[in-house]
């Protein structure tokens, strides 16, 4: 046949195995790349026919986001649906970027609602208002869009296997039978009385374990924990973690079954929170992607320099105030780095630490004096080190540069340098817990703040040492 | 009975109930922690004889760490077990850390030799030394403990089923019945040939679906993925999340069962490996928990504060270089802030996009020079926008704080501003990316070097500016 001639021998795609599969499939990767390049995409279309959906996820992750978009648009809607679900968010969104919405709308007639709901979130508000009328579950789409997006709701499937207590164990795996293809991740079957309310579950074990005339009620687990559909994930996460869950089941107020979360939403949920925290801290919109657009770069970021730069303005004012003392003694100047770069990354780690024991549940408020009481002491010490040597190297190098008083000056240097560590880890450590006391997340307002707020401090404590001590 | 006398009524546990269950306990934790303080902690003991260890746990992670180690020091060695087999790592080795040798080897002694390795491992090394050859599991253990912690091997569990391809469905069910009680998050039966290579698996749900003499090797699913023991966490979890995976097998170089990697382990891992990529950009040793001690706050803190200030100190050199140049203009010291503040955020924004993108796989080398443009024009609008808006304040504060050639002052600072953001952003963006190509942990080496690196060179194209255009 003629298309063996045109498909050259590197093509052959070798299944995921553990360690060498990436590098054994690189020519294969790259034989691919290049087809594309030269707009051979109908024969690269042929060549991925009898593909498992697995591996050409597997493909497009590997090939420069140019070509792995022209190659997805160019893939049927049924494998590209099955390849959809499988991707990360951010890569979905990117490879989706570039589709036309006739193209969306067939994509998203192949998907599962609850798949089409999560990839639909992903793209941008205009498109959603001109695609979603035209889906065919348009009605189930738009009421799983209603649970907020970080809610339990907004992450729980609605596939599940549910069956009455009275039923048997047999009527129960028949239940299971008849849904086991359409449900991926199935670890348990939940037990519901008449009004839909949640009263047990089943592990699939307990199925095998039973004699198939038993009926539910014996043998169902009521030790069951559930979350509310309107819970905040992270709050999920937590408790999953705690009650070392694999999956969860979602109530509404009055304790219905409305859904459960799977593990691998649960993971992604982890991964998000922590990136999130992540890019805050960082001084980045929660919402920024690796491959984001100029405009992405500019939207995402510019706020928080700009912020960043309000708070750096006042600090240039403050030293602008002691214009008079830097022109007796420049040398003044030169010590602003050095406080500036001390107060910054004193308060982030304070901060972080605190946010990230916030996030785990590691930090409990009954804990807070001792917590405080550790911080201080610790940064004390950190402080007076850090202070020790700046003093230490002014006395040294002082003489061979010129310095005027070098003692003064070191005695100047050392003691803000200690304080403004003392006071930044302090701070740092406080406002996140603060923060989210008054029900604010604390990596939102923490990162860039809390390093331009102690900026500030720092220029400030270092030139009233200064005039006090050595001018 | 007296019991009931000395036992409050606030002291009634509510169990897990999705939302209001914190709330209601809160005076049961208050009241707990009462009679903790007061030394009555047999009364306690008596009290949570009933009690679930999934309660137990829930009460001991919200009282204050200190009485939550008296209360769990005094907990018998089985519900100690049980309860330490529930709990986080960070909040574990924060309850051991008082512990006696002789308690932790009743301890570990109660639990599963898998979970004794994880908390083994959190122990500090001496303890561990000491502890090990006392434990029954001793050789199991080792071996354990031989695998490195954060690889495949070092997070696997050992409990899984296994079968021949030969066996019968009836055969296999039996073989689930036999280990159900002593697995944890059992989601699929291996199957493995006479070298106990794995060839295959079996969901649960395949052995309810199946009829009962049906034999394994007919139904047995064949596109497993595997990853080998001496894989990454980071790597396994990137595989299990682009295959969609709730668990994973662990094979050894010859494709041999070794174990599995669960569900909350990988989401565990998630966890970890976020947090130490925060850590890292935020100047913290990965090992910094949020309840370190004062010691640990100076180890994990310390070095990268020093680090930052020895940076600092070549900034302040370099300013210092310049001093002929501020005592001309001591004005120019004002702008200090905001150039180091502006090189430091443009940096780690585009530091952290790059790493996060790393961690997650969706930036491709093959993309680089996409990235790269991509950054630069992104960095180029936001310099020149934060240049221009400096630019104008000097304009316009100028005259009234009697700055003498404002626009001079002002083209000065809005360039220096614009090239110092571009040249941020841009060695933020291919730090990290350099780094993994080397195969250095870009999160290790990023944070406080990008940014003081940035403050560096802030400085000098700002003086060097100023020399050129302003004096």
């Amino acid at each position: 046949m003629n298309e063996q001639n045109v498909i050259p021998d590197e093509l052959r795609w070798v299944r995921g195995r553990p360690g060498d599969r990436l590098d054994e499939n690189r020519p294969t990767v790259k034989a691919i790349g290049r087809l594309l390049k030269h707009g051979e995409t109908d024969t690269v279309r042929k060549l991925l026919r009898r593909w498992h959906p697995r591996d050409i996820v597997e493909l497009l992750v590997q090939l420069p986001l140019k070509r792995a978009r022209k190659l997805f648009l160019s893939l049927p809607p049924g494998p590209a649906a099955k390849v959809i679900a499988g991707l990360n968010d951010d890569f979905r969104a990117a490879l989706l970027e570039d589709a036309t919405i006739d193209r969306l709308i067939k994509l998203f007639d192949s998907l599962d609602p609850e798949d089409a709901v999560d990839a639909i979130d992903e793209l941008p508000e205009e498109v959603q208002a001109r695609l979603l009328p035209h889906l065919r579950d348009f009605g189930t789409i738009s009421e799983l869009m209603t649970y907020k997006e970080d809610s339990a709701g907004g992450i729980m499937t609605r596939k599940f296997v549910v069956v009455p207590p009275d039923w048997t164990v047999d009527q129960v795996i028949n239940e299971v039978r008849r849904h086991a293809n359409r449900i991926k991740k199935l670890s348990a079957v939940y037990v519901v009385d008449a009004d839909r309310r949640l009263t047990g579950y089943l592990k699939l074990r307990d199925l095998l374990l039973h004699p198939s005339e038993r009926q539910v009620a014996d043998i169902m687990r009521t030790d069951y924990v559930a979350v509310r559909s309107d819970m905040d994930q992270e709050e999920v996460v937590r408790i999953t973690e705690r009650n070392d869950l694999a999956s969860v089941p979602v109530v509404d107020a009055d304790g219905r079954l409305l859904g459960r979360i799977t593990s691998d939403e649960l993971q992604r949920v982890v991964r998000d929170e922590a990136e999130e925290d992540l890019h805050l801290l960082s001084g980045i919109s929660p919402d920024t992607r690796p491959d984001e657009p100029v405009l992405g770069i500019v939207r995402n970021r510019l706020p928080w320099l700009l912020a960043g730069l309000v708070g750096a303005t006042v600090s240039g004012s403050i030293v602008g105030s002691f214009q008079q003392e830097i022109a007796a003694a420049a040398i003044l100047a030169s010590f602003i780095p050095m406080v500036m770069s001390m107060a910054g990354n004193a308060g982030i780690q304070a901060a972080t630490v605190a946010i990230q024991g916030l996030a785990t549940g590691t930090i409990w408020l009954g804990d807070l004096p001792w917590r405080l009481g550790r911080e201080v002491l610790g940064a004390l010490i950190n402080g007076l080190a850090a202070g020790i040597i700046l003093a230490a190297v002014v006395l040294i190098a002082g003489p061979y540069i010129g310095i005027q008083e070098p003692a003064l000056l070191a005695l100047t240097a050392g003691l803000a340098l200690a304080g403004v560590t003392l006071l930044a880890a302090v701070l740092g450590a406080t406002i996140p817990l603060l923060l989210n006391h008054f029900g604010i997340d604390p990596a939102m307002a923490t990162g860039i703040f809390i390093t331009t707020g102690n900026d500030i401090l720092a220029v400030l404590i270092f030139f009233v040492a200064a005039t006090a001590i050595y001018l």
